[in-house]
């Protein structure tokens, strides 16, 4: 299958998915299971579902035991831009093209919804069938910890901290490690896990999230200054504005694009365990990731 | 033991549980680390994992294999009322007799402070050790379910929109079962499944913590007209500011205390397959809990 066929599919197996685990939108209290569904089913790319979904099938495992983990990561990511777009964080009126869910729903609302999210997030994991190698605590604790104050919410107060500050290129690594790499990491282990994968393909796909994660970051700071808001589908030049350190402002535009294909190729090499054919995939959809447009 | 010193003795066991657990508050990023510590360890009652760990004792458990989950109990708790103070919310600038966390650390800290209580307690969920009849994605499911959008968080869902509403005794109990009835009783379950209870002792505790919950939620709400500022820690006649239905506005304050006696006797009632001597903690806590001062 041509890759986006295979994405759009995947997005596609994804969101009916996450609709049937989801509570409905008409349900008891109708607000806030709106704005869920309002902020959940509004085009995401769902990368990390997909990462999750390709790294069980790179493992030879069977996609549907993979699929609560895969949508319990889209929840969490969800929940993270709900909240990082309220008015006392990052304050952004757009996201995925549609505006935000506390312009729509309100503040208090928003603020719930997140939360809302974020919890559903564990109720989809504990619908995860634990495998031979790895129990049903394992995959709590796994995504637990990275949506931590040591990794994601860690990032995003070193992301708020570190508006008008000029980072460092190691200070820059640092907030995107924690901000975004570890998901993307968690995406790959979750699904490896769910695999019942050894302890060599969990190590090799960790690493390959790890630099896919970074790459993903480095990309989204350039696309931040070189493209379009409508393009986009949220503010553009937000970074510079609040005088974000980026990559593109620390070590410049030429150079960033350079560390994305770097750190995307050594993402590829960490996949060499699993050989060419299984490993794919996943080595096409870091290829697609660092040609976005940019 | 007498009641008063088993209550001091059990919150402080339970406080340095959750020193062990939670990141020290000088970890890198310091803020964050500092925030939760700020709102954990203030003084709370600890109840709901007092309750945890007292169901736990009914069923002949051992102690440390309830404290994972009655330590997170308090943390969902804690991150409920860190959110619930914004100004996006409730707008509340004490708890605990101390400014609230966003009058301290600001807003967007606030939100990330809350969501990484939330996240925390998942952390802690899965370091749970498997009962025989309970699994560890029962404990989870038990506790996200509790936490999500149909019960604790749809309950502050309804509280927000009841305000400025006048509601029926119904719509009240709807309320309560959601936001406080929900979570004590969870706090009940969770340590009934930490001893690997049976299916009628689980049944007995959950209809404890259910009629318990119930006259707890009354008694707060007397308590909020009847109560100084001083003494609850928390501003006191704030519900009446807000036009916020309560059970004092709805029936009465006469009838609320008769509730509150009745919905006690009927929790006690629910402790009888316990018998006597195995049940009496509890019954303890809940007289403790109807004669606070009021």
């Amino acid at each position: 299958m041509e890759l986006k066929t295979y994405l759009k599919a995947q997005a596609k197996a994804v969101d009916a998915a996450m609709k049937g685990y989801l509570p409905k939108a008409s349900q008891h209290p109708r607000t806030i299971h709106e704005a869920m569904h309002y902020v959940v089913f509004a085009g995401g790319k769902r990368l990390r579902p997909i990462l999750c979904l390709a790294a069980n099938e790179a493992c030879g495992g069977k996609q549907e035991d993979a699929m609560p983990a895969a949508c319990a990561l889209e929840l969490m990511h969800t929940y993270s831009l709900v909240h990082d777009d309220l008015p006392a964080m990052d304050d952004d009126d757009l996201r995925r093209g549609r505006p935000t869910c506390h312009k729509v729903y309100g503040e208090g609302m928003a603020v719930l919804c997140g939360d809302a999210l974020l919890t559903e997030s564990f109720v989809l994991l504990s619908k995860i069938k634990a495998a031979k190698r790895y129990s049903a605590a394992d995959f709590v604790h796994e995504l637990a910890l990275t949506g931590s104050s040591r990794k994601l919410i860690g990032g995003q107060v070193l992301d708020l901290e570190g508006e008008k500050t000029q980072l460092t290129k190691r200070g820059l690594i640092r907030i995107h490690e924690a901000k975004t790499a570890a998901l993307l990491m968690s995406s790959l282990r979750l699904g490896a896990m769910s695999s019942n994968a050894t302890q060599s393909q969990l190590e090799a796909l960790s690493l390959f999230g790890y630099k896919l994660g970074l790459a993903f970051q480095v990309i989204d700071d350039i696309l931040d200054v070189t493209q379009s808001t409508e393009k986009l589908g949220k503010t553009a030049g937000k970074d510079a504005v609040v005088e974000k350190s980026t990559y593109p402002a620390v070590i410049g535009l030429d150079a960033s694009r350079k560390e994305a294909t770097k750190l995307t190729r050594q993402a590829m090499q960490a996949l060499a365990p699993f050989g060419k054919k299984r490993s794919e995939r996943l080595r096409e959809i870091a290829a697609y990731l660092l040609e976005r447009d940019y």
